[in-house]
């Protein structure tokens, strides 16, 4: 399908064309970019609610401020698809999140309009800050550092700990824009969005704003002097707003807002304004998600990231099977843990902002005084866990693998160490696809592995899945005081026939899946399912055997004794990264019993691996079926040259 | 030195024989349990200032709620000296922070009064939260849980995330004490401090404070129905405080104070009304650190943790040396980065709060522009450094190895995915000392080597820190993309005469210290003194090689063939945990290259290692000179039998 662009859009490729439009022109460039982010979306897929939300915003921005040089940083950077549209990459927009295209967040690598690469959440304000002290380091006091975060990426403590240090940076050239939609990916939680509700209804609030405003509007009149009526706005704000004693002036960040965030004429004449006040200071701009396309406004979760859909009817299409298909792994924990907390009155669900990327919104809603969603705060979760833990509770843990590189300490420090058994079960582990490095879970082997008191297990398939997390909140788990982490991928496992009966399996055994002679294949996790193809194609030249090993720690020494007794050509195969992890372990087993099998690891490379389809990245990095393969067929080949 | 107890202190063992006192006796106990600490660690040595500041909050919680039923959390944990001597364990006190003896935290294998471990800060509200929610439950709606935080602690982005979440939960019986004594070990900085300075000083809020505590006054005469009592006082604080937009407010905490923190009366008072106060709340304490002992008012970051002293003329003791003693490398830190940055104007320096601890308060002296203490918030801290370096700044963030921790994924997220050559220098890891597992920096250079990008050394001695330093800031690494980790241990180094010129480093190129034949010994870091003395212990029964590292990554591949080309026995030695460490990157090397040798990975083990002195702690792992002669002399032994 050709997309085509609106007549204003057609002529803009970088900012510099942007500025070149009258100022009455924005609305309708507005509308343009935000149709084109519809008709791209609904053809190629992608984010979408977050980045029709700051249309405006978007082109306020480029309008005002002097990009690429002055800093401007998406937090989460999902929102950024209309800022790529306006900085160079509007025509291949088409290979957005698509394996070798171009990225679906910010990225310095692709674009000096990127200022900051973004994909996790709450980055921005520190990440601004440094730059504006950056800038007054070198001596450059004109250059504008801006970072636009929602409300959702507020509530993580990075961002809070950005803030109480700007607002002792008195000097800093710094902008947070506050985009404010209530949400994150899911309905934002915590007090502090009751609080922000509280400041755009109260009228209290609203009198204070209008007189700002007031100030403001005169201010816009006396351009370059308008630095010399800060003083009386300061006045007017330090009888006003300032002794409201506002939550953000509490951290000594002026505060100006609620405003219309997609009222693009007034945010252009706010911009310009807040451009000529010093220091840091916060412009609190209400948003809708998913703006100007009903459906996404009525549904913001559905619509955060819908996959294609017919952009006339709102229809998100489905892939039409004429089989069943396997489930989820994020499906099969959701149904699980609340079949086991039907049993099991211990259990108890966490996730930090993922009801819906984790399925643990199946038990929010089928027990909502046992599941809870506590924002974006992952390292608060996972202590908050180990809390609970010391009231005797199980607590299933749920946070992707990569944002559980956020709550390391907290693993560390108030569950392992203290000897408590909480279970974290870690979705998105391997490669995250389409999101690409930033949300790949590729560390989390090796990160985990190494910390005492913790077991690391993997599931093959959705059935191992159930019974891992049936063992983990088994009493031989629970009484045994150590954390229990199941990582498993994101996206589809293998068994469409998946709702099977419970069966036990004992912490760090393995199982041997399939005999053979000439060489044996060890894989942890539902990579092994690309073990099993990578076999049938070896079958022919070579015998194969393959063990599932389920556990990474502890190790089944027991089957690795049995394995390098027989074997002196092994392979193993993990979808995260190779120094230290599942290989690295085999190799110490194998150095303390002294085996001297030749050993290949496969799995993901000491480098930045780019965006793209799982099986695509497997393939790039040579762990697919045909990797695997020629892994196998490689030993031999080596050895004949020996 | 005999130590005598005050006639109450006496007669106290556990909360019960508290109980017992007439509340107008609590002010001597207070003082007893003051008198009795400062005899304690000027004999004994250890933490002093914070537990000084809350000898009356501690007299007066045990005297009020009932623990260990009711859960009390003693953030940061050096503040519980008061609570260990009044819960069991003031007759052990004297082996407080020794090896063997009782630990210098709070901690739940130690007591059960220790409701949850702690050392690293900030983790008391979301810990004390997740008991809240676990009683509510287990349908126990009567248990108290308390967090007893400090300023200091406030500002790291857990302890945010922690409110935020609480300020939502409405029937948690939690308790948050606000320990305000404007410092952390330095003094505390940031907005937030700022504002409560404000609160503390403003006649408003200290009007509607006396307003508030009038009416609370009132409530403790109503005893048990005061409950009825609560809203009236919601009544009034709608009326007052809330219309004043507290920031704890702003964040549903019901907030009550500031009041003095060392009127034991008024805390039992206050302590009791508020026991019956259901749902989250704040009360704020203003203390002084180091409460009652003279010389630790008034310098109160040097009285953090004094080491031993005469009590009666407040003179620190320092150990008396015949000949000039090697410096600490924390020193050697603090002096080559103003040497360095006098030649290099784009060096800037940061730290998390630890100002001393790190020794960066020489360049804040020095170049109070150029380095800067951004207050409990790693992971701000390492976002921030991101930012900086996007402005062509070299940036050296100094974190200790295991608060590093804390800012896992800013590291991998915000600099190592983005190319970012900051320089993180880790102190404090390999065994932290008396601080215990808290503190131990067991874990960085696994949880760093897997992460793309990183270069990680580690110096030998003095100089060598000195050279990787000039090395990390050199065009050859800032042009080069990668962040540079550079870990060294507390405690001194093995060099008086340390302050040598710069010599050039090359990356990833370790060094042969010494020529052998029977054995290689590969070191990582200072360790590397060790083996120099187990090898003058084998000198007589073997010939021994020694190769000093310096990298885990890159490793030293020519090195390395040289050494597996000639030896078949080889032992890596590194002061961190051996999964997935130096010695694993070692069998990695070996694995991909084919070699066979027989190798043994000496470093920390797979379980928690409680607190001790270096040394003993060396010992205990096998990696002292002793451990490191046995396990090469049980090489030739397994050979023998072999």
């Amino acid at each position: 399908m050709l997309i085509t662009q609106g007549p204003l859009l057609e002529k803009i490729d970088l900012p510099s064309d942007l500025k070149k439009l009258k100022k009455e022109q924005l609305h309708q460039l507005s509308e343009e970019v935000r149709q084109y982010i519809i008709d791209m979306v609904s053809v190629h897929g992608g984010h979408f609610g977050a980045s029709l939300g700051v249309v405006e915003l978007t082109v306020a921005l480029h309008y005002v401020f002097n990009t690429p040089d002055d800093q401007l940083v998406w937090d989460v950077g999902h929102q950024a698809y209309g800022h790529k549209i306006l900085t160079g990459r509007k025509n291949k927009f088409e290979t957005n999140r698509i394996y070798g295209g171009i990225s679906g967040f910010p990225k310095r690598k692709e674009s000096e309009y990127d200022a900051f690469g973004v994909g996790h959440s709450s980055t921005s304000i520190s990440a601004a800050l440094g730059m504006a002290m950056g800038s007054l380091h070198n001596g450059n006091t004109s250059r504008q550092h801006i970072a636009v975060i929602g409300d959702g990426a507020l509530t993580a403590g990075l961002a809070f700990e950005g803030m109480n240090h700007a607002g002792s940076v008195k000097d800093a050239n710094l902008l947070i824009i506050l985009n404010d939609n209530c949400m994150a990916i899911d309905p934002n939680v915590g007090a502090l969005k009751e609080y922000l509700t509280d400041i755009t209804t109260s009228k209290t609030y609203n009198k204070v704003k209008d007189e700002v405003w007031n100030l403001l509007g005169k201010m816009s009149k006396f351009g370059k002097s308008a630095r010399e009526i800060v003083a009386k706005v300061d006045a007017a704000m330090k009888s006003t707003l300032i002794s409201q004693s506002n939550f953000f002036e509490a951290l000594n960040l002026r505060y100006f807002g609620p405003i219309d965030g997609h009222d693009v004429d007034h945010l252009v004449d706010v911009l310009n304004d807040l451009k000529n006040i010093p220091g840091p200071k916060i412009l609190h701009c209400l948003t809708v998600k998913g703006k100007g396309y009903g459906p996404a406004e009525e549904d913001q979760t559905k619509w955060h990231a819908p996959g294609l859909f017919d952009k006339v009817t709102g229809e998100i299409k489905k892939k039409n099977y004429t089989r069943p298909m396997p489930p989820k792994f994020q499906d099969v924990f959701g149904h699980t843990i609340v079949e086991l907390a039907e049993k099991n009155k211990k259990i108890v669900g966490i996730t930090p902002a993922m009801p819906s990327g984790s399925s643990l919104n199946i038990m929010m809603k089928a027990m909502p005084d046992r599941a809870f969603d506590v924002g974006i705060a992952e390292q608060h979760a996972v202590t908050l866990s180990a809390g609970m833990a010391t009231q005797g509770l199980t607590v299933f843990c749920n946070i992707y693998s990569s944002f559980m590189q956020r709550a390391y300490d907290q693993v560390v420090h108030d569950v392992c160490l203290q000897y408590l058994p909480v279970i974290f079960c870690l979705d998105r582990a391997g490669f995250a696809g389409a999101d690409g490095p930033t949300h790949h879970g590729a560390y989390d082997i090796a990160f985990m592995r190494c910390i005492p008191n913790m077991i690391i297990a993997s599931p093959l398939d959705e059935e191992e899945l159930r019974n891992l997390m049936f063992l983990a909140q088994s009493e031989d788990v629970q009484n045994g005081k150590q954390a229990f982490t199941i990582r498993y991928p994101r996206g589809e496992g293998v068994m469409p026939d998946w709702r099977r009966p419970f069966s036990k399996i004992e912490i760090g055994k393995g199982q041997k899946l399939k005999d053979g002679d000439d060489l044996a294949i060890l894989s942890f996790g539902p990579i092994g399912n690309e073990v099993k193809k990578a076999i049938e194609k070896l079958e022919i030249s070579m015998s194969v055997a393959h063990y599932d090993m389920r556990f990474a720690k502890p190790l089944d020494e027991e089957m690795l004794h049995e394995i390098f007794r027989k074997f002196d050509k092994v392979i193993v195969v993990e979808d995260g990264c190779i120094q230290g992890g599942v290989g690295s372990a085999v190799l110490e087993f194998m150095s303390e019993n002294n085996y001297n099998a030749s050993l290949k690891r496969l799995g993901i490379p000491d480098r930045v691996v780019e965006h793209g389809e799982q099986p695509q990245l497997w393939a790039e990095c040579g762990f697919d079926a045909n990797g695997i393969a020629r892994a196998a067929e490689r030993f031999f080949e080596i050895e004949a040259i020996k």
